[in-house]
Protein backbone atom coordinates (compact mmCIF):
# COMPACT_ATOMS: atom_id res chain seq x y z
CA UNK A 1 0.00 0.00 0.00
CA UNK A 2 2.07 3.08 -0.83
CA UNK A 3 -0.46 5.41 -2.36
CA UNK A 4 1.12 8.11 -0.24
CA UNK A 5 3.15 8.33 -2.86
CA UNK A 6 0.61 9.02 -5.72
CA UNK A 7 -0.44 11.98 -6.49
CA UNK A 8 -3.68 13.30 -4.48
CA UNK A 9 -3.80 10.15 -2.30
CA UNK A 10 -5.48 9.51 0.74
CA UNK A 11 -3.32 7.05 3.40
CA UNK A 12 -6.16 4.99 4.33
CA UNK A 13 -5.25 1.85 3.69
CA UNK A 14 -3.31 -0.58 6.10
CA UNK A 15 -5.86 -1.79 7.80
CA UNK A 16 -7.77 -2.40 4.63
CA UNK A 17 -4.83 -4.39 3.35
CA UNK A 18 -4.89 -6.52 6.50
CA UNK A 19 -8.46 -7.25 5.90
CA UNK A 20 -7.75 -8.19 2.55
CA UNK A 21 -4.79 -10.81 3.59
CA UNK A 22 -7.05 -12.13 5.97
CA UNK A 23 -9.80 -12.82 3.51
CA UNK A 24 -7.44 -14.41 1.13
CA UNK A 25 -5.82 -16.82 3.87
CA UNK A 26 -10.03 -17.85 4.49
CA UNK A 27 -9.63 -19.07 0.78
CA UNK A 28 -7.17 -21.18 1.26
CA UNK A 29 -4.42 -19.16 -0.05
CA UNK A 30 -0.86 -18.85 1.19
CA UNK A 31 -0.66 -15.27 2.07
CA UNK A 32 2.49 -13.61 2.68
CA UNK A 33 2.68 -8.87 3.18
CA UNK A 34 5.02 -7.32 2.53
CA UNK A 35 6.70 -5.52 5.63
CA UNK A 36 5.57 -1.99 6.38
CA UNK A 37 6.39 0.92 4.44
CA UNK A 38 9.98 1.25 5.28
CA UNK A 39 11.16 -2.14 4.58
CA UNK A 40 9.17 -1.41 0.95
CA UNK A 41 12.67 0.53 -0.14
CA UNK A 42 14.72 -1.85 0.12
CA UNK A 43 16.98 -3.71 -2.40
CA UNK A 44 14.48 -6.75 -2.98
CA UNK A 45 10.97 -5.51 -3.98
CA UNK A 46 8.07 -7.19 -2.48
CA UNK A 47 4.31 -6.75 -3.49
CA UNK A 48 1.74 -5.83 -0.74
CA UNK A 49 0.34 -8.96 -0.83
CA UNK A 50 1.66 -12.21 -2.47
CA UNK A 51 -1.08 -14.80 -2.84
CA UNK A 52 -0.72 -18.37 -3.42
CA UNK A 53 -3.25 -21.33 -4.03
CA UNK A 54 -1.99 -24.50 -5.55
CA UNK A 55 0.63 -23.02 -7.48
CA UNK A 56 -1.32 -20.29 -9.20
CA UNK A 57 0.03 -16.90 -7.67
CA UNK A 58 -1.44 -13.21 -7.15
CA UNK A 59 1.19 -10.41 -6.73
CA UNK A 60 -1.34 -7.94 -5.72
CA UNK A 61 -0.82 -4.25 -5.59
CA UNK A 62 -3.25 -2.90 -2.87
CA UNK A 63 -4.89 0.47 -2.98
CA UNK A 64 -7.37 2.19 -0.93
CA UNK A 65 -9.20 5.28 -0.91
CA UNK A 66 -11.82 7.03 0.89
CA UNK A 67 -13.54 8.54 -2.67
CA UNK A 68 -13.78 6.94 -6.10
CA UNK A 69 -10.41 8.70 -8.19
CA UNK A 70 -8.53 7.78 -10.39
CA UNK A 71 -5.48 5.30 -9.49
CA UNK A 72 -1.84 6.06 -10.52
CA UNK A 73 1.11 3.94 -9.81
CA UNK A 74 4.73 4.54 -9.88
CA UNK A 75 6.19 3.38 -12.97
CA UNK A 76 9.29 1.42 -10.54
CA UNK A 77 7.13 -0.37 -8.91
CA UNK A 78 4.55 -1.25 -12.36
CA UNK A 79 8.03 -2.73 -13.18
CA UNK A 80 8.82 -4.42 -9.95
CA UNK A 81 5.49 -5.73 -9.71
CA UNK A 82 5.47 -6.89 -13.13
CA UNK A 83 8.97 -8.57 -12.89
CA UNK A 84 7.56 -10.52 -9.52
CA UNK A 85 4.86 -11.95 -11.62
CA UNK A 86 7.29 -12.87 -14.72
CA UNK A 87 9.27 -14.79 -12.05
CA UNK A 88 6.82 -16.75 -10.37
CA UNK A 89 4.87 -17.57 -13.40
CA UNK A 90 1.73 -15.68 -11.86
CA UNK A 91 -0.13 -12.66 -12.59
CA UNK A 92 0.19 -8.98 -11.37
CA UNK A 93 -2.89 -7.44 -10.18
CA UNK A 94 -4.21 -4.10 -8.82
CA UNK A 95 -6.82 -4.31 -5.75
CA UNK A 96 -8.64 -1.47 -5.27
CA UNK A 97 -10.95 -0.40 -2.99
CA UNK A 98 -13.25 2.95 -2.39
CA UNK A 99 -13.86 2.75 1.12
CA UNK A 100 -17.94 3.13 1.75
CA UNK A 101 -18.67 1.10 -0.92
CA UNK A 102 -17.20 -2.41 0.57
CA UNK A 103 -15.74 -3.90 -2.76
CA UNK A 104 -12.29 -4.78 -3.39
CA UNK A 105 -12.00 -4.08 -7.23
CA UNK A 106 -9.24 -6.51 -9.16
CA UNK A 107 -7.29 -4.72 -12.07
CA UNK A 108 -5.24 -6.26 -14.66
CA UNK A 109 -1.85 -4.34 -14.08
CA UNK A 110 -1.02 -4.38 -17.53
CA UNK A 111 -3.99 -2.21 -18.12
CA UNK A 112 -2.45 0.72 -16.79
CA UNK A 113 -1.93 4.02 -19.33
CA UNK A 114 1.42 5.54 -18.67
CA UNK A 115 1.82 8.85 -18.13
CA UNK A 116 4.17 11.82 -19.15
CA UNK A 117 4.93 12.31 -15.25
CA UNK A 118 6.02 8.79 -14.78
CA UNK A 119 2.63 6.70 -13.23
CA UNK A 120 0.85 4.34 -14.58
CA UNK A 121 -3.06 5.64 -14.58
CA UNK A 122 -6.05 3.41 -13.94
CA UNK A 123 -9.26 5.63 -14.80
CA UNK A 124 -12.09 5.46 -12.36
CA UNK A 125 -14.12 3.81 -14.56
CA UNK A 126 -11.86 0.75 -15.03
CA UNK A 127 -11.49 0.51 -11.87
CA UNK A 128 -15.82 0.62 -11.33
CA UNK A 129 -16.13 -1.67 -14.26
CA UNK A 130 -13.58 -4.22 -12.99
CA UNK A 131 -14.15 -7.72 -11.59
CA UNK A 132 -14.78 -8.01 -8.06
CA UNK A 133 -12.00 -9.64 -5.78
CA UNK A 134 -14.83 -12.95 -5.21
CA UNK A 135 -15.29 -13.19 -9.48
CA UNK A 136 -11.21 -13.11 -9.41
CA UNK A 137 -10.95 -15.60 -6.52
CA UNK A 138 -13.47 -18.03 -7.98
CA UNK A 139 -11.94 -18.00 -11.27
CA UNK A 140 -8.37 -18.84 -9.99
CA UNK A 141 -9.70 -21.64 -7.43
CA UNK A 142 -11.44 -22.77 -10.21
CA UNK A 143 -8.84 -23.01 -12.36
CA UNK A 144 -6.27 -25.46 -10.93
CA UNK B 1 15.33 -16.98 11.52
CA UNK B 2 13.75 -17.83 14.55
CA UNK B 3 17.01 -19.88 16.12
CA UNK B 4 17.11 -17.72 18.96
CA UNK B 5 13.63 -19.26 20.65
CA UNK B 6 15.21 -22.86 19.87
CA UNK B 7 17.26 -24.60 22.28
CA UNK B 8 20.94 -23.96 22.50
CA UNK B 9 21.13 -21.64 19.16
CA UNK B 10 23.32 -18.43 18.78
CA UNK B 11 21.41 -15.66 16.69
CA UNK B 12 24.02 -15.35 13.85
CA UNK B 13 20.78 -15.69 10.82
CA UNK B 14 19.72 -12.27 9.39
CA UNK B 15 22.98 -11.43 7.24
CA UNK B 16 22.63 -14.74 6.19
CA UNK B 17 19.32 -14.99 5.41
CA UNK B 18 19.10 -11.90 3.15
CA UNK B 19 22.12 -13.47 1.15
CA UNK B 20 19.90 -16.25 0.49
CA UNK B 21 17.63 -14.30 -0.40
CA UNK B 22 19.38 -12.51 -2.98
CA UNK B 23 20.75 -15.89 -4.20
CA UNK B 24 17.27 -17.01 -5.22
CA UNK B 25 16.55 -13.52 -6.29
CA UNK B 26 19.69 -14.01 -8.77
CA UNK B 27 18.53 -17.53 -9.90
CA UNK B 28 15.16 -16.02 -11.53
CA UNK B 29 13.21 -17.37 -8.40
CA UNK B 30 10.20 -14.28 -6.85
CA UNK B 31 11.47 -13.69 -3.40
CA UNK B 32 9.52 -12.83 -0.50
CA UNK B 33 11.28 -12.48 3.19
CA UNK B 34 8.95 -12.24 6.36
CA UNK B 35 9.58 -9.21 8.05
CA UNK B 36 11.92 -9.07 11.01
CA UNK B 37 10.97 -11.49 14.05
CA UNK B 38 8.85 -9.20 15.70
CA UNK B 39 6.07 -9.11 13.33
CA UNK B 40 6.43 -12.84 12.25
CA UNK B 41 4.48 -13.21 15.64
CA UNK B 42 1.56 -11.83 14.25
CA UNK B 43 -1.72 -13.26 13.69
CA UNK B 44 -0.60 -14.38 9.70
CA UNK B 45 2.53 -16.48 9.55
CA UNK B 46 5.29 -15.91 7.02
CA UNK B 47 7.71 -18.32 6.09
CA UNK B 48 11.42 -16.75 6.77
CA UNK B 49 11.59 -17.02 2.90
CA UNK B 50 9.36 -17.94 0.11
CA UNK B 51 10.83 -18.40 -3.05
CA UNK B 52 8.52 -19.10 -6.48
CA UNK B 53 9.59 -19.92 -9.50
CA UNK B 54 7.05 -20.33 -12.44
CA UNK B 55 4.21 -21.75 -10.18
CA UNK B 56 7.27 -23.50 -7.88
CA UNK B 57 6.95 -22.53 -4.27
CA UNK B 58 9.42 -23.43 -1.73
CA UNK B 59 8.98 -22.35 1.68
CA UNK B 60 12.07 -22.14 3.53
CA UNK B 61 12.34 -22.10 7.28
CA UNK B 62 16.12 -20.43 7.98
CA UNK B 63 18.59 -21.58 10.99
CA UNK B 64 22.25 -20.32 11.04
CA UNK B 65 24.62 -21.47 13.47
CA UNK B 66 28.46 -20.70 14.55
CA UNK B 67 28.81 -24.62 14.50
CA UNK B 68 27.47 -28.00 13.74
CA UNK B 69 24.76 -29.37 15.75
CA UNK B 70 21.47 -30.35 15.53
CA UNK B 71 18.55 -28.39 14.58
CA UNK B 72 15.47 -28.07 16.64
CA UNK B 73 12.14 -26.04 15.04
CA UNK B 74 9.17 -25.31 16.88
CA UNK B 75 6.20 -27.26 16.76
CA UNK B 76 3.75 -24.22 16.03
CA UNK B 77 6.55 -23.46 13.20
CA UNK B 78 6.82 -26.94 11.74
CA UNK B 79 3.10 -26.70 11.68
CA UNK B 80 2.64 -23.22 10.33
CA UNK B 81 5.27 -23.62 7.70
CA UNK B 82 3.52 -27.29 6.44
CA UNK B 83 -0.10 -25.59 6.31
CA UNK B 84 1.71 -22.59 4.31
CA UNK B 85 3.15 -25.24 1.99
CA UNK B 86 0.28 -26.98 1.47
CA UNK B 87 -1.73 -24.33 0.47
CA UNK B 88 0.73 -22.94 -1.74
CA UNK B 89 0.69 -25.80 -3.43
CA UNK B 90 4.82 -26.61 -2.72
CA UNK B 91 7.40 -27.84 -0.43
CA UNK B 92 8.46 -26.92 2.62
CA UNK B 93 12.21 -27.04 3.36
CA UNK B 94 14.55 -26.20 5.93
CA UNK B 95 17.63 -23.87 4.81
CA UNK B 96 20.73 -24.47 7.34
CA UNK B 97 23.84 -23.24 7.60
CA UNK B 98 26.73 -23.77 9.52
CA UNK B 99 29.10 -20.71 9.36
CA UNK B 100 32.63 -21.46 8.28
CA UNK B 101 31.01 -24.33 5.87
CA UNK B 102 29.49 -21.73 3.44
CA UNK B 103 26.95 -24.01 2.45
CA UNK B 104 23.82 -24.35 2.28
CA UNK B 105 21.43 -27.61 2.99
CA UNK B 106 18.19 -27.97 2.34
CA UNK B 107 16.35 -30.10 4.57
CA UNK B 108 12.29 -31.77 4.08
CA UNK B 109 10.85 -30.10 6.50
CA UNK B 110 9.02 -33.71 7.02
CA UNK B 111 11.91 -35.42 8.44
CA UNK B 112 11.71 -33.30 11.39
CA UNK B 113 11.99 -36.05 14.72
CA UNK B 114 9.09 -35.05 16.67
CA UNK B 115 10.82 -34.77 20.30
CA UNK B 116 8.60 -34.66 24.13
CA UNK B 117 8.95 -30.85 24.43
CA UNK B 118 7.81 -30.25 21.57
CA UNK B 119 10.36 -29.25 18.65
CA UNK B 120 11.27 -30.93 15.82
CA UNK B 121 15.03 -32.36 15.70
CA UNK B 122 17.18 -32.75 12.71
CA UNK B 123 19.99 -34.58 13.44
CA UNK B 124 23.17 -32.95 12.70
CA UNK B 125 24.31 -36.11 10.39
CA UNK B 126 20.92 -35.48 8.41
CA UNK B 127 22.03 -32.01 7.76
CA UNK B 128 25.22 -32.33 6.61
CA UNK B 129 24.31 -35.40 4.68
CA UNK B 130 21.33 -33.30 2.93
CA UNK B 131 21.40 -32.06 -0.31
CA UNK B 132 22.73 -28.62 -1.11
CA UNK B 133 21.18 -25.82 -2.21
CA UNK B 134 22.23 -25.64 -5.47
CA UNK B 135 21.46 -29.40 -5.95
CA UNK B 136 17.78 -28.61 -5.16
CA UNK B 137 17.36 -24.98 -7.37
CA UNK B 138 18.53 -26.90 -10.04
CA UNK B 139 15.81 -29.79 -9.27
CA UNK B 140 12.89 -27.58 -9.09
CA UNK B 141 14.18 -25.12 -11.76
CA UNK B 142 14.53 -28.66 -14.42
CA UNK B 143 11.32 -29.47 -13.48
CA UNK B 144 9.38 -26.92 -14.83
Amino acid sequence: MTGSRAPHTTRVGFAHERELAVRLYREGFAVVRAPASGARTRRLYYPDVTAIYRGRVIAFEVKVFSKPRDVYVEEYRYRRLADFASRAGGVALLAVKYVGTGVWRVVPLELGERTPSGYYRYPRRLVEGSKTLEEVLAEVKGST
